[in-house]
């Protein structure tokens, strides 16, 4: 690309840029966690200025917040929009069962899912970035659980679920993540796989 | 105390300060992860020299390894134990459940499980602390293992839990852990403890 390119077309490129530094960090905290990122430390990572980090972010707690929303993003568009693609009730849960389990089998983040990663580190920080972790896991949660709603509504599943499937089976993705991500066995998601079928009596 | 009394005593006060050290670095290592764990940034939590640390421990990784040492220890005393005082089979599994929710409730560790995070934090970081991780995670998967074929065995378990059962109850731990330190809910802790009775087939 010339010269003259790259000056006429300043925004686009900017956006682009941004946007593909985000992925970056949001590959780079899953392995050095969120309280690692820092800018020097991205800078170095991507090969990049720091000087040149801070004009787009200014503080680490600004990079952070911008890197959770790139993995939000990443989150929604591979693994939450197959759910809202499928029936609500039991085909939504295996929808976004399989949809996770693809997500990490995937390795889109080196360092597993992003949100088990950051869950468990920033839960006892308090901080704007525990808050936007926070939010994740609330909305996350709510989606299953209306999703367990609308089973029951459909006599898929009983009333009694309604009191701790979707917490159960955001316990199985986070085990999902962190066995597979410490094992590397694909295995591990094909039993995740299995019991979260079990548990909506979807297999013996 | 006199300075005599310490120059009597060398070896007995080093070991109490090694413990006392330790401890501090696991408490920490659940706020600040095992990563953030440096010989400077404990230092200056505890209130000790660096020079001081560093004749402890040598290095960051050494001081790792010891933390993680002692978190196991701490595991041992207040979950493990309890289990093994049990019946093996389903009554250990519900003894090591409700030792870990305990753990959790008594906020031993101000950023919950040790061990939980460290699973999450070191997955992808190979290296001699990552395997210390590994080794733990193993073991405790094994424990729960036999617990399962125990009670296989004694009739009290159908024979297709033992392809799943122990990984499940270890999803639950996680995810009371996470979600307890993130919500501060003690209601969480009463909801694991239920899910996994049901699980065991043990309440409706």
């Amino acid at each position: 690309m010339s010269t003259g390119q790259v000056r006429r077309a300043p925004r686009s490129d900017g956006v682009r840029t941004r946007a593909a530094i985000l992925r970056a960090s949001a590959e780079l905290a899953t392995v050095d966690g969120l309280e690692g990122l820092t800018i020097g430390e991205l800078a170095r990572h991507i090969g990049m200025s720091k000087s040149g980090l801070y004009a787009h972010f200014g503080s680490k707690e600004e990079l952070q917040l911008a890197t959770i929303e790139t993995a939000r993003q990443v989150f929604d568009e591979q693994v939450i929009a197959s759910a809202l693609a499928a029936e609500p009730g039991r085909a939504a849960l295996v929808a976004i069962t399989d949809a996770y389990l693809e997500h990490l089998r995937a390795r889109v983040f080196p360092g597993g899912c992003f949100f088990a990663g950051a869950v468990l580190e920033m839960g006892s920080r308090p901080g704007r970035v525990r808050d936007a972790v926070v939010t994740f896991q609330r909305d996350l949660a709510g989606l299953l659980q209306g999703f367990v709603q609308a089973g029951v509504d459909a006599g898929e599943l009983p009333p009694s679920d309604l009191a701790s499937l979707s917490f159960e089976i955001n316990g199985q993705f986070l085990a999902a993540s962190a066995s597979f991500t410490l094992t590397g066995e694909p295995a591990v998601l094909d039993l995740v796989a299995m019991v979260v079928r079990r548990r909506l009596g979807l297999a013996s």
